[in-house]
């Protein structure tokens, strides 16, 4: 652990709460049509077109585009399902750009800062650039840089996403460590050389919903990313 | 002028100065090996290698590479040039690592902090993503994203590198204004759609042997970055 020298994460889910932004979201564009359901069960339907978008391009059937445009194929999907043909383009526009207004986890800020001090820092998610630009000004992120799917114009659990991102900060695999809420997520990391640290976001999908604990091995398993600064500093010594 | 929503930066010659960083690290690796020349000469003669270096993947000649490796290469020519073939491995790893230590102008820091309240800001610059990290480390630059050759995979003045800045952004060509101290450079980047803003750094090769005034026609013209961030807030009326 002591040859690591940056730290790349995942970020929706690992670092935003996606589903509770993403209901608000989507009622304050949404409730204006007259329409009421449940916002939360909206935000799960469209999340849930999530891995089959990127899957056309992981398998290589149609060419890479950036997150925004997939999301915005699932949200016209998921506006059909739910027979709201209504909702005119600008709205869709507005509503599909939500994914950048999503709220980091409490413990996020601290964390990143107190990790800043010490590693390189950057975002290693499907999101695009933009996407990830949004969030950190809105959430006071402070990033070296934004590496992930655009970068290598492949999503993850692609290794060349993993890889890439090693590679832009001119480390091997083993000198970075992939942190992430998802035991796919680190899974894939670890097969690509990265090493691994797990972040317990329990309540990601709805309370008690998302993953507890890692279900693979791990080098290092955190309640939160304050508390992964805690282990790599006392790991390190200091 | 109103449009724009992002500043892209040139960096080496326009946010840095790296002949005198380039000299004086050159001076100190060197130096123990009993050499004892024109440092400011070396580094021109380093220096001039590099649009040669770049033309040949500009050219599709070869792949793309890292600027860190043309610069290693073009290392190695100029020592043997030099007739310092002893010198070490080692010695050349770290010389090559001279350009991430570069230092800034000094107007440059205030200037990126006061541009940031109003304006996404990225490098746009040749130098690779690990390169830019270690600069913007070094000299306290806050980037929302690290745009530039290494995530177009091809060197300015090619049209690609420009207009990859501007869609990372999601922005169109005309919502980026390229700064930079070469007309060459902003030549590309007007004819490429995007804004663009001189600052002159009239001693970058030396005292008065820099662009004091730019020989194409640009947006804006300015003396530093500060003065930048001054003519653009007065433009918005601010």
């Amino acid at each position: 652990m002591h040859q690591v020298k940056a730290l790349v994460f995942d970020v929706f889910g690992t670092l935003v709460d996606w589903r509770t932004s993403i209901a608000r979201e989507s009622k304050a564009v949404l409730a204006p049509f007259g329409i009421s359901i449940d916002w939360f069960e909206f935000a799960d339907a469209w999340r849930n077109l999530y891995q089959p978008a990127m899957n056309e391009i992981r398998s290589g059937r149609i060419a890479f585009s950036k997150l925004d445009r997939l999301h915005r194929r699932n949200l016209d999907a998921i506006l059909s399902e739910y027979r709201m043909d209504h909702v005119d383009e600008a709205s869709r526009c507005l509503l599909n750009l939500a994914w950048h207004r999503l709220d980091a986890w409490p413990d996020v800020g601290p964390g990143l800062n107190a990790l800043r001090t010490r590693y390189l820092l950057a975002p290693c998610s499907n999101g695009n650039i933009s996407l990830m630009v949004d969030l950190a000004r809105r959430n006071g992120f402070t990033w070296d840089a934004i590496l992930g799917a655009e970068l290598a114009r492949n999503y993850k659990p692609d290794p060349a996403v993993y890889l890439s991102a090693a590679d832009a900060f001119d480390l091997q695999p083993a000198q970075t460590m992939m942190v992430a809420a998802h035991s796919s997520d680190l899974s894939a990391a670890a097969a690509a050389g990265l090493q691994t640290a797990f972040v317990a976001r329990p309540d990601e999908f709805g309370r008690g919903k998302g993953e507890a604990a890692p279900t693979v091995a791990v080098d290092i398993s955190v309640s939160s990313i304050v508390d992964l600064a805690g282990v790599l500093a006392r790991s390190a010594g200091t």
